[in-house]
């Protein structure tokens, strides 16, 4: 039967160490409570402290690399998806996710802030970037949640779950 | 030789009447400057308006659909390119535009905005909606630029071509 | 009003003379008709060989190409699809012809073939490759022809489209 | 750390009962190394009878869904990817996995096929399909081997695997 499976999408090379900390936070909570954790896989970021969270508290970590080979995967990652479509598996990230956290922000986040809505997807922002929340709660009243810690976070994951 | 094609993204079923008497405009423009006019290529909003505008100036239009066939084409798109991708056609019209347009604002083209930013490409923003200039222009200082007027726009894409 | 595509398919590197001769026949052919050619879009084999014909012959053609910027396109391509997806842009190849013509045949080339019977479209192989015929036969009895020549394989084409 | 991935492709509605058969097993030897099974997702042929099989000898397994929600997922598919991308995710398919199986042929499997040996991967075949072996055998000498039953095809995993 199907795994509930939660997204954590954040900047790579421009993260902050506040985004990191919360990242791997973020994924030791999704591992302890036993949802596969999704990211976009590379060995950089946010992508990265959250597949080392998951790890440390020994939970499964799946990758989405926009890449066609590994050459960039973050070895906490357990499962490799290899696209080979740039940019364009943000679109699988979120479809992929049952819910989706962003945290921190940048250009590929924002985008995939945006598909997740676009495509009917609940987002957890957990950002200090202070433009996305008058951004993104005027294209959606009802699909995205703001939290300031990844305790927060994790509360509205679970309550858009249904647990 | 190559043509040079202009995007012009912006809201489907969402669009205003401004946005689409716009979008219309820039179709015109683009199609009198000879350049070809790319858009998501569905007959609606922003995408259907602005080919009908570069069809009224005897221009030649692609359209990028999201869907598996031509069911819901604008019938001002000369060239349908038929991903059968959904949302992850997004990519492929700023990839394929050497600039990017966004006429208004919503979720899909917020994800076109910052996917081109992502990608290195240049984007001109024609919107009244007034979060969208703080919180992309936090994004990125050097490729984005506001316009007030469709004249505008076309001015900015004149500029960032070089002509 | 949506123009008819014609997508010409490949070898690239590995086309042999004979299939190049023919693909720029076919290319010739297709822009006479006032079809627009679609072809993978880079300089090389089949794709160069057909745009360059279609070009010869005053005829528009559309590039649709794996990689995420122009630096292999060829120069008589007129208007390039930039999708940074690799082969996945095959799927796009196929779904964007009304028509696919084989010509050659190769790796890319039969995963083009077979993507195209699987989504329903009508495919016209025009290839010495003795094992092609018996292969994609057994797959498909209704939706593919043998041609030996472009002209055959044009006749076969407007009988798809009903002309 | 990254773990095994071994692709098992094959026809959904078009699977014989031998194919379904093989399939099972597959599943089961695949599961039963420690390896992860990838399959298309779908609850049908090739692709349920090797999840099936996996989840029977507790492995664990992964669907790369065409569609954009679940709604045609396999019950013994873990963890779901859903691309919304049609049969664009059969070049997902064969990147992601570090060994292609075909089991059975089709128009789909045979695009996998070619996809996967074009973007240098090694294909092994179990089908009673006669027209492949001359057919990708000429395509391709190194990178495809012929098994004749799911035994003989996970020994060649293994000896490609180099394990």
């Amino acid at each position: 039967m199907r795994k509930i499976v939660v997204g954590v999408m954040g900047p790579g090379e421009g993260a902050t160490a506040t985004d990191r900390k919360r990242a791997y936070q973020l994924g030791q909570h999704i591992a302890r409570q036993g949802w596969v954790l999704l990211t976009g896989g590379r060995n950089a970021g946010v992508m990265d402290a959250a597949n080392q969270g998951a790890k440390a508290a020994g939970g499964l970590t799946l990758g989405i690399l926009p890449s066609s080979n590994t050459s960039n995967l973050s070895d906490a990652v357990d499962i490799a998806i290899i696209t080979g479509m740039g940019s364009g598996r943000n679109t699988i990230n979120v479809l992929s996710s049952d819910v989706v956290i962003a945290c921190g922000m940048g250009m590929g986040t924002a985008s995939e802030v945006a598909l997740a809505l676009k495509n009917g997807k609940r987002v957890v922002l957990l950002t200090d970037h202070q433009e996305s929340q008058p951004f993104f709660g005027s294209l959606s009243q009802d699909s995205i949640f703001w939290a300031s810690s990844p305790d927060e976070a994790i509360a509205f994951v679970k309550d858009a779950l249904q647990i």
